[in-house]
């Protein structure tokens, strides 16, 4: 070849997932995609690319200005940026033939032209199950269920699903003839966290036009502390009057009833009436999850109820529930806690060759411990032994079996335990239980 | 909303998948992935837009001129057309932290904006495996091993792997001093499916400049009839002298011998000199699978050996071995043979709603069944229980679950067989056992 070489290298903000990487991040998908479907819910997948006037004007100014937008044989087109807009064009489109109600999870990549930061990548995998077509609040309390289920299954015990209900706070709005200032009152609600109250309420004042009374209020029915039948009981004399806020009041009430029955430790689901979630999409219950242990990277997994998926599609209405994983976040405090381990191979067990004469013996082996159900892998070539076992520590293999001609002459395998540092050489009916041991 | 309403609709060439052909794809996936797990292969990703001088030069004019292209801030970015040359930049730029031999499967989506046709799309998934950093045959040996393996799981029996060795091929061809020729050849030799063997002699006369003897010579290598052990021995003296074309016949001997001491029924492994998969990259074993029943929908599982990967981009000779699954050929192909499911639920147990005062109850029984490891759906309406059970039917359930107020009463659960249509009142604590017995 004479043509000069390429440099390999990938676009800012986008990159390669090597497999220590990839392997705890597969398991996470694998997860909680086991987790969706033990709930009924079914996969689809929807196009990467889409017409750009199909994502616009949904997501907000900021997201229209990162799409990945290009001409495609005369077709104004976009890659999707978030998996919630192609979610409402699919379901305007296929829901006569799907029929309600309707579950779904999709797992998919999403692309935001942003700036990249630490931990911020202009490509990145969402991870989103809702249900569609009902406004039942059994699906509400489900969607609590899988959550918690989920943060399990993953391996975490202490977390907190934190829950509010939108309805209470716009059913305040509404007994104050404030419901025109929402966006207003969101927006100043979700600084709580940053500001101090006087700031919260002198911005519901200033930017939502409310008294300070009013504001007060508000933000005193935000901050309710206590048990949560003692929260629940002065939410409903304070909305007393108000259909909606009586109504989030009661959801809220069967949802706690619901997670007693369950089982669910009551510690692991706290209701929170200052989570407000920004986007003004919301209208029901809302959910946020944080890790006790690092609470400071923010929520691993929110969602809530919304009124209408695809009102810029169809006139047909379609409420629903649903919520997000953060794979991203997740995994990064798995790598924090320790959580991940430490391997760059989906196979236990190497099966080394020191005897070119024998590699169908080799080959055949590993093909047999396979149907036993173990994942091997098989050191292609006959490369000095100390090499084949130094690949095997760099990859973390546990088990490392040997064979050469002597061990061929008496029907022995060699097999090492990698971390106990011991070698037992067996007879191939043997072996499969010696493996098991190691591995238990 | 005033706003008029965006036409729901998908690109040319693009499609949306529903629960009923997404479950048995993302199954299909998972079993490959499995397979390739079992025999030591990693998961790797690579981002789905590169720099387009990564992409270009490489796949050919045809595929420059069907990538989606376009300038990002400055750059001149697409979107991947294939997971081989992404592959490639992937090896050049990690190969010294990954070290060889490295082993990895892709499972990803790329783009090609080609004229859509029947079962053609611009957006699709492949499903690749490769060892690279080894010229051992072992590798060789253990792809086709995957191939047959990976078929089994998916659920065929009866399918030909199809082998040959482009050494014996360009043996041949060095023996005759026909080395510069054998893109001329290869070219030929692809149309003998489609013409008689007079034309494919006459186009290697006049496209390749061999004489009438040196193309019969060749067609008589490439059409060889007899055993496997009649066609190597023949294969071996015509090639006498030859170093490579000995080495060919050498290493598919080898093969063999180990097809066999691994119990892999024969018929399902066949030489075929005839193959010799157009692309000149591959250079040693190549592999082809067709279905027993549909061989006409071509080969599903392809793949080979080629010399070196990642020549674009680095001096680092990566010499590798790899195969494709042909993910939507296949799913055509069970589809034909009803071999897939017509259910578009993951959950085979469906919890009906019959009285709102009990969902917490309908909720808890769905999640304890749910621990006990199967899929369950809680309808999430307390509709009518006709509506419920033709959502039942729809969707596919094996099996429905109902209780009112008479059997919260009496503690009991009905459990509907919905294939026998048999209805029984259990206790609680029989349940598990008696949906165990209906999904046995």
């Amino acid at each position: 070849m004479n043509k000069p070489l390429i440099t390999p290298r990938t676009l800012k903000g986008f990159r390669d997932y090597l497999p220590s990487a990839m392997i705890p991040r597969e398991q996470l998908i694998e997860t909680a995609k086991s987790v969706y479907r033990s709930y009924g819910f079914s996969p689809i997948d929807t196009p990467a690319l889409e017409y750009t006037e199909v994502l616009t004007g949904k997501g907000g100014e900021e997201s229209d200005k990162q799409m990945f937008r290009f001409e495609q044989g005369n077709r104004d087109v976009a890659m999707r940026f978030d998996l919630t807009v192609p979610f409402a064009r699919f379901s305007a489109q296929n829901i006569n033939e799907l029929g309600t109600p309707f579950k779904r999870y999709h797992v998919g990549t999403v692309w935001r032209g942003e700036n990249p930061q630490k931990g911020r990548y202009r490509e990145f995998v969402q991870c989103d199950f809702d249900t569609i077509g009902t406004k039942s609040n059994a699906a509400d309390i489900e969607t609590l269920f899988i959550i918690h289920d989920l943060m399990l299954k993953i391996g975490f015990t202490d977390f907190k699903i934190r829950i509010n209900n939108r309805m209470i706070l716009n059913g305040l709005l509404q007994l104050h003839n404030l419901e025109s200032q929402s966006a207003a009152v969101l927006r100043a609600l979700d600084k709580l966290a940053k500001s101090s109250p006087e700031a919260v309420i002198q911005e519901m004042q200033e930017q939502g036009g409310l008294t300070q009374q009013q504001a007060e209020q508000i933000l005193a029915l935000m901050t309710a502390q206590g048990t949560t039948a003692e929260i629940l009981d002065s939410l409903e004399s304070q909305l007393k009057g108000n259909e909606r806020g009586t109504q989030g009041v009661l959801n809220l009430r069967e949802l706690f009833t619901a997670v007693e029955r369950a089982g669910i430790p009551a510690e692991r689901v706290v209701l929170d009436t200052s989570i407000a979630r920004g986007l003004d999409y919301y209208t029901g219950t809302i959910y946020e999850t944080f890790l006790d242990q690092m609470p400071g990277i923010g929520s691993v997994c929110s969602g809530g109820r919304y009124d209408n998926l695809a009102e810029l599609f169809t006139t047909q209405e379609l409420p629903g529930v649903g919520a997000s994983l953060g794979l991203d976040r997740l995994l990064a405090a798995m790598q924090e806690l320790n959580l991940l381990s430490e391997v760059s191979t989906p196979a236990p067990i190497l099966v080394t060759q020191m005897d070119a004469a024998f590699t169908p013996e080799y080959l055949r082996l590993g093909r047999d411990l396979r149907q036993a159900g173990l994942n091997v892998e098989v050191y292609p070539d006959t490369k000095a032994i100390k090499k084949q076992f130094k690949y095997a520590n760099r990859h973390g293999f546990k088990i490392v079996i040997v064979a050469g001609s002597d061990e061929f002459e008496n029907q022995l395998w060699q097999v090492k335990d990698m971390q106990a540092g011991t070698q037992t050489a067996v007879k191939e009916e043997e072996l499969l239980d010696v493996i098991q041991k190691i591995l238990a």
